[in-house]
């Protein structure tokens, strides 16, 4: 239990510095021991091939299993459980006051989002998974071991346990080496969050079929393919602590890759330090007058139930819909469910500017009413419709021109990604990161910091918000 | 804007290292050079002489621009401001559910809670204020400079403006060295939080005579006093970041002194790191199946209106009382508000203990149905009527039988200290630090923790509670 005693400070190398280091060295590692990348698109294409998923948009009425609650008008599912789709009423005080409904998910559960994690020759692997989700644009992605809502692991789906969950939770639990509550789309979901886990095995693991071991390079690599690291396993790479990886990755003679590498350490030198962003956090929540009340979806205004979809009287921003599904090859399950859907495709990016030597990302404090406190930091730039917070402005943000003139030198990483295909349906963002070489005038509201002091944070609940932390495991793979 | 970058990186000589130990320099300065001890007492039994504040228990029907509001039975101010009592209704599930209804105070704001300090002949001062609640036991206490809720400093009293508060907010704010939200008793108010700061300046500043400057040093002594060092300088004195002290202060042959100046650091060798403690404290918040319902004060079951309060039917616990108030000797102002009253008085402990050389101190993570986020952690023992989070339970806490049997020698710490006296009528307890030598085994949710580990996440909102806050203050007056 006090073992730590004997060793030496904890800033010089405990087992927490240890691990980050071990997370460094399987980010190096671009071919893995276990799957070549060649092997890996042959196995992915041959899970593609096996896993059958039909979906179709039906209109409301179709939902089967799901209903308009009478006296809410709520969107519930008949056991009580999984989701509902209700109203919100929020209210922004301040100088220029403003307020709107809208509709909301509400799931008021903690879900697990773990990535199992083992040494195969010496470097660490993950084991991932090739998952189908009905919202998926292009069928299967690459999810983490478990993405379970506790309706998934208590059964409510009637289905089959949760695979790999016992190595999370229970008896059987590995070392656990990533282990923190992060919130989900505060635009969309009232108050959601996941427990976003790594956990380290040193036993044999049963290998099911739908399921591959790869350095955390290799998966990092996979992220520059359009649509295939899912939302989920994106949060829990962003979790992983690293060291800096100046002395491991190869960053050729790119003072930008350098300077990222660089970035990664909390203890880089920064534009701030992490106290002084704290106190700038501080003064923003304290200064954001917001109220939100959950209302009845049939009491929301601006917004209208047709046959195929409840959405805004706009036009604009996001609509509630519905799809049935098919799914599996030999038993095949079939139901029906509501996802959310935007209207066009998003923006997601960091500017990114080497401060000294070290790269710093722009990070903006933003209001999202579904958030736990108002305040959470996101990206420099969150163009995806309605996801301000507001389906009343329409306003273009700060420095989204800026990011989408910026020149091919400029764009360090500019690849589609999708949000969660179990709520979303074919929600694709441009997940972007754009440096700069210049000092530009910031808003209120935005600050330069290190990946570092992110990571920092990243131990920490309700920091960072989940585009943030999708496009920082985007951001670590640019090297 | 980014001077931090031709400085050596941040843990050996930024700005904050450097107010650290300006603080802890402070903190071994026992006689001011502002305002001898001698001097300080002259000068706080004048302002007790000259402060008049009478206050009388009345019935609830004595309340004036105070009442029960229609349809709700809550207990609301005319003008809809300041606080009201309302009803809470919670929920625990797990393996023994339970559930009750309770009265809770609620007030959805922000206050501050403000230190300003100085530096005088080289030393940092703090400017504390002489101040009369009407909760308050023994009449004045020694408060922060500002103490003030949104309805104070937006002029609802119809009172003059707050005092300093000028140099907390807006174009005359100082230097800023602490800045975070931090909780109330969650178990009496609903959500409750403050702005924890302290804000340097170097000017002049007008001195009124209820204020005085006295260094840290002779602050942390008067927390030797009973009830005198109020609640809300307590809470600020806890987030103060502190270096390692050994060096600076007078610690003597003790070793536990000794231990305890080592454990201010951050840096101190731990039981447990601190990435550790935070998975630990993620596990336990997903276990937490905590549910609460604002309900109208008129629907609580197991609460009676009567005549004089309202109470639990089992008589122990708190009571919602009223009282009127006389206060001023020139100007005399008279007013009505309801308080909440314990019936007896409480244990706040910790046990403390070296672990290597550094001392240790035992926290609970603690269920407090208030809590934004259900669970923070607390002293090792909270024993304060109703203080966890049900009036249903009276059972003795783990722990409690082995403070008070504690002997003189184990005792390091032991003096009355009260809770808001704005909110709380005459809520005292006994405030304890009691060393053991021998290891003790742990039931769920306890973790030795060093001070440094616990000044760490005091950096952060929603870790420590309200009492763990209180008795860490008190914790470093023990030199």
């Amino acid at each position: 239990m006090f073992q730590a005693l004997v060793s030496p400070p904890r800033s010089e190398g405990t087992t927490d510095d240890l691990d980050r280091r071990r997370f460094v060295e399987s980010a190096a590692v671009t071919e893995g021991q276990s799957l070549s990348t060649k092997a890996f698109w042959e196995w992915f294409d041959l899970r593609r091939a096996a896993v059958q998923m039909d979906v179709r948009l039906i209109p409301l009425a179709g939902l089967r299993q799901w209903g308009f609650q009478p006296g809410t008008g709520n969107l519930v599912h008949e056991s009580g459980r999984f989701f509902s789709v209700e109203g919100l009423r929020t209210r922004l005080g301040g100088a220029e006051p403003r307020g709107w409904d809208q509709p909301i998910i509400h799931q008021p559960e903690i879900g697990f989002l773990g990535i199992l994690v083992k040494e195969i020759d010496g470097v660490l692997h993950c084991l991932m998974q090739a998952k189908a989700e009905p919202g998926n644009a292009k069928g299967l992605q690459l999810s983490p071991t478990v993405q379970a809502t506790r309706s998934n692991y208590t059964g409510v789906h009637r289905g089959s346990a949760v695979r790999y969950l016992e190595y999370f939770s229970g008896p059987k639990q590995g070392r656990v080496l990533v282990d923190v509550l992060q919130s989900e789309h505060g635009s969309w979901f009232y108050r959601k969050r996941n427990r976003n886990m790594v956990v380290e095995v040193t036993d044999d693991v049963p290998q099911h079929e739908d399921y591959c071991w790869l350095t955390l390079g290799q998966v990092r690599r996979l992220l520059q393919e359009e649509d295939l690291v899912n939302m989920d396993t994106r949060t829990v790479l962003a979790c992983i602590p690293l060291d800096e990886a100046a002395d491991v990755i190869d960053v050729g003679d790119d003072p930008f890759r350098a300077g990222l590498a660089a970035s990664l350490s909390p203890q880089a030198p920064s534009a701030h330090t992490l106290p002084e962003l704290l106190r700038w956090y501080t003064a923003i929540k304290t200064g954001t007058e917001l109220s939100t009340e959950r209302i009845p979806l049939d009491a929301i205004s601006g917004w209208a139930t047709e046959p195929d979809g409840i959405r805004h009287d706009s036009g604009r921003d996001f609509s509630v819909v519905a799809v049935s599904v098919e799914a599996g090859n030999r038993e095949v399950r079939r139901w029906t469910q509501p996802l959310l859907r935007t209207c066009a495709e998003g923006v997601i990016a960091f500017l990114a500017r080497r401060i000294g030597s070290v790269v710093h990302v722009l990070v903006r404090a933003g209001v999202e009413p579904g958030c736990r406190d108002a305040v959470e930091l996101g990206p420099t730039v969150q163009f995806l419709p309605g996801s301000d917070g507001s389906p009343l402005t329409a306003e273009r943000p700060p420095f989204l021109d800026e990011v989408l003139a910026a020149t091919p030198e400029q764009i360090r990483y500019d690849v589609t990604q999708s949000e969660e295909g179990g709520r979303f349906y074919r929600v694709l963002s441009r997940y972007m990161v754009v440096e700069i070489e210049h000092d530009v005038s910031l808003p209120d509201g935005y600050r330069w910091m290190t990946v570092g002091q992110l990571g920092t944070l990243l131990q920490h609940s309700h920091y960072i918000n989940i585009q943030a932390r999708s496009l920082i495991a985007c951001l670590q793979s640019v090297w």
